[in-house]
Order: C-alpha cells, then structure tokens, then sequence
C-alpha cells in the first residue's frame, strides 16, 4: 500500500490512548463543574471532525448541544452562548484566525469552559482554553472526542456502557489499519477510474455529512483541485438529483447510523440512473475487536480513514501533492 | 422585462398581507399557550425559505432556535423536541413526503405546536397542524414569517419596533418589484454571459447562505442542470478557494447583515483572482418606504427577488424551462 505505515498508524493511535486517563479528568471536571449546553465551535475541517459528535450526543442525550462556526459567531454572537456553555474547539495549527478569534470572542462575553483538541503545544487556542488536549503526532483526533465526551455521556447516565467502550477503543488504530487495507484495492480503481473526472457528486447524511462535506472540500477541493458539489442524502432528492447522467460520477458514503434507509434511497436512484455510481458502505468492513453494538458510533472515523485511501492513491496517481496550495497560508488575503 | 408583471407581484403581495390580522392572531395564540423553544423543519427549498428566520431569531432574541431537516429528523429524533416545542414547517404542495412523515412523528411523540405554511388548502400537512396559513396564489412566503415571527418577537419584548416594521412590510411586493427593475440589467448579462458555463462556484454567509444555498440547488441544478459548488463565505478560505483560477465564474451574494464584512473578504479575494467575479450586493440597491434600520432584516427576501431576475432571464436564454425535470415528481425512487 503506498504512503502507509502501519506501525506509524499504530503508535500515534496508542500515543492518543496513552492519554485516556488525563483526558477523562478533563470530562470529570467538567461535569463536577456542571454546565447546560455544548457548543462545537471551529471552522473547515476541524468543525467537520467534530460535528458527528453533534450528532452522536443528539442520539445518545437530552443535552442540548449546537454547532456553529466561529467566523460567523464573532460577528453574530449566539444566543444561547452563556457562563455555563461547554465549548469544544478544534485547530490543528492552533492559531487559526476565526477559531483563535472565536475563543477570545467567548472569554471576553461569558465564563463559558473551552475544551480544546489541539495539534501543536504552546499554541494562542491553548492559552485561551480552559482544557486541552495537544495531539501533536497523535492520530486520530477523534479518539480524544470518543474518550472526553463518551465519558462525560457516562457521568451523566446517557451511556452506560462507555467503559466497555473506552476498552475497545484501544483497539481503534487497528481498525483503521485493517479497514484502509480492506478498501484499498477498491480506492485505487476509484481513483485511476475518477482522477480526470471534470465534476464529482459526493452524497452522505447525518453523522457522515460532515465528513463528506470536509473530504470534498479539504481533500478534493483544496489538495487536488477537483471541481466537487457535496449534497446530503436528505437533501439530494430536492434539487441535485437533476443533474444525474449516465456518465456522472456519484460518490455515496452509507452509515450504519440511524439515517441508512435515507442513503440506500439515494444508492437505488444512483445505481439506476448513472453508470458512475460509487459506493462506501460502513457495513461492508470489519472492524476487529468491536462489538457490533458500537459500530454505529465509530462510523465517522472509520469512513475517515476508507477516504484516507482515496486521497493517498489520488495523490499517487495525479501526481500532484497533497500539500500544495495555490492560496492557502500562500498569499494574502 | 421579460417574464415579469408587476401588477400580479403587487396582488399576490396584498393577499398575503391582507391577511396580516389572522397571521397576529396565531402568534398571540402561541405566546399565549407559552413555548420553551423554536424549530424549524422541512427539507429542500421549503426549509432554505425558513432557514434565515433561524438567523434572525438568534439575532434578535435570546429564544433557543433549531433546524433540522424533516428527513433526517424522523429517523435520529431531535432531543430538544419538546411538548412545549413550537415548530414551523413549510411546504408549497402540502404533501412533501418527508415533511409530512415529520409532522406526523411530531404529533405521535409529542404534544408541540406546529405552525405551517403551505401553498394549497385541504393539504395533509394542513390537517397534521395546529395553526396553518395556506398562501395559495401569494408570494412572497417569507410575508408570512416575518408577520408571524416578528409579532412573536414583538409579544416577548425583543422587537418593540415590530408595530412600524409590520406597516412598512405593506411596501414589501413594491420593494422587490423595485429591487427586480433595478438589477434586470445586470442579471440579463450575467445570464449572457454564464449560461453555459460548465461549472459554477456561488458563495454567501449567515441569513444569505440558505438563499445561496437553495437557489444553486433548486434553480440553477434542479431547473436548468447547472453544476454549481455552494460553499458559506465563512468556510469559503478553508477549501474552496484553490479551486479558482481566473476563468472560473464566481457568485457572491453580500449581506447588509451582521457578517457582511465575512463577505467583503471573499469579494477582495475574487476580484482579485477570478476574472469572472459576480458581486450581488444588497447595499447597492434602494429598497421604497422602508426604514434604514428595518434593511437589514430584508436581506434574504431581497436577494431572492434579485436572483428571481436571474432565473427568469436565465430561463429565456437558455430555452431550458423552470418546470422541466429529469426525475423529480417524473419517475419513482
């Protein structure tokens, strides 16, 4: 497999779990604390790893919990943004602009608790947050959202079963390795099939929305300057559906979630209607030493890493690295 | 101007006015009964018509507001749907099929409040509501949420202005008759000029990004099979924005709004990288009779008639009419 080191993938996984029981003090403190609502609060890519987590707390809580992205919050404020709001923030660099400007926008307005998850140490995000939790190698970040949310989830009587949970979640590095294996073979005739393709259709619902809104426009948009329209299965039926022709690709990414029937209705019309139709279906993988009990909860990150395959060969095969950019951190702007 | 009569936009406009007193009365009634919260929920471009009135409650209130697609909601639930819930749905045929299972799941779990706004009378949706406004021939819907919501605001102490922005509101159908005149002359070039673009990127932040949104979604691919990438200015920077070059047409929608200046950068970006950068601004356009303060709370409405001008236009030269479908309502899925 190119570009892949699994024992690489494995000690940045075990580096994050390393950290469970400090990242777990951060969930106790937090709930002995006490707070009313959470609020996810970043932009691009780290607003899309935390946004299933939305959803996963909507699904296991009565917690009312928001998203809402910090370039817009610094201008509109949000109304239910108090003293006791959990903000969880995200920034692989740290200093983000709209992200930093968010956290200082919070601690200037409120007493709010900022939790953040973090790629570099000594960073400004740091230094405005409450908690947080540096990753530096570490990977996935999302291991560290399971672990602090599943836990406060668990003081809080939603998820009993978290402990057991937690345990496996040991074993999340490998079945990121064992799933990007599985797919492999698969991405690569994905790629070498689409990699010309003038225009791509991306589809998926719910928990899995933010992650192809984020690969469409983090991966193929911004590393590979492919033209993408990223819709949810939701809302496909109300307007991009017209533009389906024979030869159009269609990328759908199918939960094990609660929202499967909503991608199989889109999977029949696909299937049906365009020669081009591909799809990444959570079900198709093992996911060894899990309990098929918390498959659902995992589909995030393991549709994470089956994309990471798609980005890893398309690179290989455009020849056109995935760290260039024409603007980004470039030019000014 | 060519699909356009004016005196037909002033009758629609007036026969949802004219029902201004019967709208107050629901949201008495509402107030008076008492709510703990606000949802909106339908799908497509139903739910993108009500999308900005989330925004402006945000703005004006301290009241917890929530979205969520109807399709989406019937198989996740919602946890912060309540008894005490008071929900806004829309649909112009009254049968939408996800926006119905909604009610539906919404009247067998709870005892909420549904208000809808539907275009045709003896509809499903009409029977599964406690209060409707069936507007038939009137347009705009929007009217209604104004009328509906701004007495809301008004009955709980946030909108004390409600009384003079209720009268101006009689000026509405003048206002965007005018606002379609005074861009006819820039639509029917943009027109022109982009009608067989093989692809465009359309951009907008906050209450402008539901009508971004919805008119890539349902008029540029769902009535003339236009491919169009939509992205919020917001998250415009983290993506997007390697995908220009400077043949690649550009449509930003600004706001007079609180996250107008998240819109200006975008602008100072395209202009500078794109040739073929297109800046719809509600600034630059003078709205009759209506208050300065009061313009802001209009955007969204306003930019709709703007872009009408584009569809229209559109349709003409392209000979493609708004009505034809490939697929929706054409074939089962």
């Amino acid at each position: 497999m190119i570009n892949y080191d699994e024992q690489n993938f494995l000690k940045i996984g075990a580096h994050i779990y390393s950290k469970k029981a400090q990242i777990e003090k951060i969930a106790d403190e937090v709930c002995e604390k006490g707070f009313s609502n959470i609020l996810f609060s970043s932009v691009g890519g780290s607003q899309a790893m935390m946004d299933p987590f939305r959803c996963w707390i909507n699904e296991m809580s009565d917690l009312p919990v928001y998203s809402y992205l910090s370039s817009e919050l610094i201008y509109t404020g949000m109304n239910q943004l108090k003293d006791t709001t959990l903000v969880f923030m995200a920034s692989k660099s740290g200093d983000t602009k709209e992200t930093v400007a968010a956290a200082q926008y919070i601690k200037a307005n409120t007493n709010a608790t900022i939790v953040s998850v973090i790629g570099k140490g000594n960073s400004i995000l740091e230094e405005l947050s409450d908690y947080s939790i540096v990753y530096e190698d570490g990977r996935p970040q999302e291991l560290i959202l399971y672990i602090v949310i599943g836990k406060i989830l668990f003081n809080k009587g939603y998820f009993l079963d978290y402990p057991t949970f937690a345990k496996e979640l040991e074993y999340l590095p490998e079945v990121l390795c064992s799933v990007r294996k599985q797919v492999d073979e698969k991405a690569i005739a994905y790629c070498q099939k689409y990699h010309n393709a003038p225009y791509h259709i991306w589809v998926a619902s719910n928990e899995l929305w933010p992650v192809c809104y984020a690969f469409s426009m983090c991966v193929l948009e911004e590393s590979q300057w492919i033209r993408t329209k990223s819709v949810s299965s939701a809302e496909f039926f109300h307007g991009t559906l017209e533009l389906i022709e024979q030869n159009v690709p269609v990328t759908l990414l199918v939960t094990e979630g609660k929202t499967r029937e909503i991608d199989l209705r889109v999977k029949g019309f696909i299937e049906k209607y365009t020669k081009e139709a591909n799809v990444f279906d959570c079900h198709d993988f093992v996911y060894p030493h899990i309990s098929d009990s918390f498959r659902p909860y995992l589909t995030w990150v393991v549709m994470n890493a089956i994309l990471q395959r798609i980005s890893k060969n398309m690179e290989a095969i455009t020849k056109h690295s995935l760290d260039i950019r024409r603007y980004y951190r470039t030019v000014e702007y």
